[in-house]
């Protein structure tokens, strides 16, 4: 049985050692108005202190609810927020890439998937750069803080070069309702925890755009009962998406 | 004995065997005028054919000359060769960064390392932006090829989220040597080949940066002898760069 006190001490402790083995000040991270950016906050202030704290609300065409949100929780935890839109950012590189490309015959509608993951990569770049800025200004080290979680992990729901980019990981081993469960403890505001959640991108939910559960996904990992068609969505979901983890890698030959 | 017949062989059969398996079509990458990114683009080409190999020139508030060496190796191996100014879109992040962050007093000199690493990171968003938009305008698989090399690796001489987010490794069981060998191999213009390296960014070359010679590297990498304190030095690097490589990660407790 999961045990929400004992995991979430569990993690303090663990990022308590790990920043005092690394000689580390504190962390960055998106925040992005939903539970797993709110939990991962949350548990970085208990273990450090709110004041080591550094969330960003990164906008880049988005919903002024989640802007909202991400209020709250920093109000909450009383970590200070920055704001750093990217909408302009990201105009200015798709504008670019039209100049460059259109004339191929490339259209609009060509574009929906590289755009949408064209904001979590320059999410992770506009955290790093602040990370980094924060690094120099204090002569001391901050560092970035990820927010997957084992059911997005195994079906590969993350966009390589964006969200996976990180420094440190401490919600990679639980499972959604183990998240929440956290959460529930160190009392993120109920609004954000039981949001139902989705990328802030595309109009659908995670679950519609997966086309599968994170409970459905928990079971499979844990090897309890689902569906046969579920089953076989999951596992097909985890073994199309193997690639973001094993990089194809020529080896010399040792004859 | 380094062989660069058959290591460009083995390379070459390695992409074909990949892409087979995989079915994928071409591959994306940035073409920098220096030899790495020329080599890589010759065995894709020699690999899978130069109408299969798209290469973009991703400056950003770069050398002409870069410029210049990058057009001489796509014609020499015929592969078709895109610009994609990232000057702009740079300099719109970084303005909106000071509209948000200058009040702390973070002052331009700060963020030296934030805008050197900005850069790698803008220009990987913008090759995987371009593979995905080719891989649906054609309805086939494109990805993106890394052209890391066994020293700069050993040393961490990267930027995470950068130049190591890729789909496709075939120089990083290489030293430097072993790469100029194969570009020699192939017929990479001598101009390009032996071009002193450096990030196109800073004013340093690479060996100046790093403070050590890429030949000690290898060196070190294969146990052969190199003075005390260039070792220590080496050393120091591969170190101090492993969590690059080593991501922090909380496991729950198994009791």
């Amino acid at each position: 049985m999961f045990d929400a006190k004992k995991t979430t001490e569990g993690i303090i402790e663990f990022i308590k050692k790990y920043f005092l083995k690394s000689n580390l000040k504190g962390v960055v991270l998106g925040i992005s108005g939903g539970k797993d950016s709110a939990v991962v906050a949350g548990l970085f202030c208990r273990a450090l202190g709110a004041d080591k704290v550094i969330g960003v609300t990164l906008p880049c065409h988005s919903k002024k609810e989640d802007k909202i949100d991400a209020v709250k929780v920093s109000e909450y935890f009383g970590f200070k927020l920055f704001n750093l839109d990217l909408t302009e950012t990201y105009n200015t590189f798709t504008k670019e890439f039209d100049k460059n490309f259109s004339e191929l015959g490339i259209e609009m509608e060509m574009l929906k998937d590289s755009n949408i993951n064209l904001k979590p990569r320059l999410r992770m770049a506009s955290v790093y750069y602040i990370a980094q800025a924060f690094s120099t200004f204090e002569s001391a080290g901050y560092i970035v803080a990820g927010t997957s979680n084992i059911c997005e992990l195994y079906v590969g729901y993350f966009t390589k070069g964006g969200d996976n980019i990180h420094d440190i990981s401490i919600l990679a081993d639980l499972t959604v309702q183990e998240v929440i469960a956290v959460g529930d403890y160190i009392g993120v505001p109920k609004e954000v925890l039981y949001k139902v959640p989705s990328d802030g991108i595309s109009a659908l939910t995670d679950e519609e755009k997966l086309g599968v559960k994170y409970d459905d996904i928990a079971k499979v990992i844990y090897g309890e009962e689902v569906e046969e068609e579920t089953y076989r969505k999951i596992e097909a979901l985890h073994k199309r998406n193997s690639h973001k983890f094993n990089l194809p890698k020529y080896i010399k030959d040792e004859e």
